[in-house]
């Protein structure tokens, strides 16, 4: 199946990555010109791209670092060591951690480049499974909302329910400050699929009054007890969900040895980014703004976590958490 | 007291009055001038003013058109008639009623125009005494999340706790889409209140990280069994903050007839609202959007209602409800 343009946000070349600029969509489809991992860390901390198109850049900005030095222990190393902190609460180092472990087993740059380049082969695997798995607790008829973007993957599973005769209906939330609603409502759009966009405000009545039968997000870090953490207002979702008892669905990755959600650090990001619009401020000069870019959503509130390929609840995590099958 | 700007955002004149333009605050400070009960349902119309706004904007055209009109029953009858049907939340008839009633009862001009004088004089007293319960609600330290804007009874409120010693400080939602907490974080801060601004999809986890003591809005309409109806958003909050365990207070008025909150329309304000932002398109064309502009909260996650001098729990409603002392 192929991925849909914001589950793979970047093609590598020879001596550079092209990377979707998500802060340009929808109006434009522009690509940055990547050469160096200096320029990958910045595009991060910029924005430019978010939750799997993070991965996709530390991979293969890492990948040109390869190709192109003498010294590779000491390159990738540095390079590892500025990826890794360009964003606090992704977790970078999981991946960083593992490369730098490849090259300690004195991988050759081709070796390490094929090692980078499979290991993504893999996830490309895990999340189409991942998809599947989520297509399958959705029903015919159902009415979902979602918050953010989940990197294509919402859009991967709607093609598999169309696939399977199951039609959906959609709710996007805005999300502010960022308005990465605007990202979902185009990709589900563009693929045919009904989404209406609504103030994240609005959430709680559209669910009192009938509206949703599902809530699905995707998620930045989860913890091994199934706290999650995904952009700010997931929390909200899960919470009213609860009150509304309708299930609260969440696409998660492994979760490494974080064991709980307070365990992970919240990345605070600048006041301007609420307080502005497009460069234009739309608050007074000296309005005090507070924006931290995720929040922590208890397992409590979580009802199925969406694995590579299983589906589990909290309640069902062992002491340990396998997402192997 | 001084009432703040937004408190009573008109000024009568002899043949025209001058209204607030909520819509160019904080940036302008510009007041439209109305001469008519037309230009008057226009201005509620395209929300240049709000909340109590819009009754002084009925009532001071009400002066103009008895003023100015040789047919009073007649034109009075079709100014209320043009009115009350300008926006469907708020109960302008309850208010255009009883004025047709007072010119029933065979007003002159200068009668009526001081039944409706007086009446207003009732109503700043009135909401004198309704700030003035509310402060009695708040402790020295409360940190107060508000959402919308109270038409400047907060800041009253915030004004009084201040002459008790009581130090408070504040959170205002954006409110999206129309960003009234521009409104709140401007009057607030302008007079030395500590307020910040929070995105709405923040208060989640702004209430569960233990940053917030109190919750308080106002609200358009209160029905007799404790439901209240305010700006969307409002019922998120109340119910994150039943979650949370913390106090959600809601100014009110009068419930008049209405039993229950489903009893009362909710006006559904047009996509643009939510798509386009000072005029230009924030959203692809073609998005759907969904944007009924108040939402409904049930009496069971409302911890106080304030009203005029007294403060009532829902729990506390008798069959009837009176709001008079």
């Amino acid at each position: 199946m192929v991925f849909p343009m914001l589950a793979w946000p970047a093609e590598l070349h020879e001596d550079h990555f092209k990377l979707l600029d998500e802060t340009r969509l929808p109006e434009e489809t522009v690509y940055v010109h990547i050469t160096n991992y200096h320029q990958a860390a910045q595009a991060i901390r910029d924005m430019k791209t978010r939750a799997f198109g993070q991965l996709l850049t530390v991979f293969y900005s890492l990948v040109l670092t390869a190709r192109q030095t003498e010294d590779l222990p000491g390159t990738i190393q540095q390079a590892c060591t500025e990826l890794k902190t360009s964003r606090p609460t992704f977790a970078f180092s999981r991946y960083t951690d593992m490369v730098s472990g490849w090259v300690d087993q004195s991988a050759s740059p081709e070796t390490l480049v094929d090692l980078i380049l499979d290991y993504l082969e893999k996830i490309k695997t895990m999340r189409l499974a991942r998809a599947q798995a989520a297509a399958d607790l959705f029903e015919d008829g159902d009415r979902v909302l979602t918050h953010c973007n989940t990197s294509g993957e919402l859009l991967l599973t709607a093609r598999i329910c169309r696939e399977q005769g199951k039609e959906l209906r959609f709710y996007a939330t805005e999300t502010r400050p960022y308005f990465q609603g605007r990202l979902t409502a185009w990709e589900m759009s563009r693929d045919g699929f009904e989404i209406t966009l609504i103030p994240d405000n609005r959430a709680a009545g559209l669910m009192a009054e009938g509206h949703v039968t599902k809530v699905i997000t995707g998620s930045d870090r989860v913890a091994r007890n199934g706290d999650i953490v995904n952009k700010i207002g997931t929390s909200q979702l899960a919470r009213l969900a609860r009150l509304n008892n309708i299930p609260f669905l969440v696409y998660v990755q492994e979760p490494g040895d974080t064991a709980e959600g307070r365990d992970i650090e919240i990345e605070h990001r600048p006041a301007e980014e609420v307080t502005c619009f497009r460069g234009d401020k739309i608050y007074p000069e000296g309005t005090a703004a507070f924006y931290p870019a995720f929040d922590l959503t208890p397992s409590e509130f979580v009802y199925k976590l969406i694995t590579f390929g299983r589906v589990l609840t909290p309640a069902e995590l062992p002491g340990g958490w396998d997402v192997k099958q």
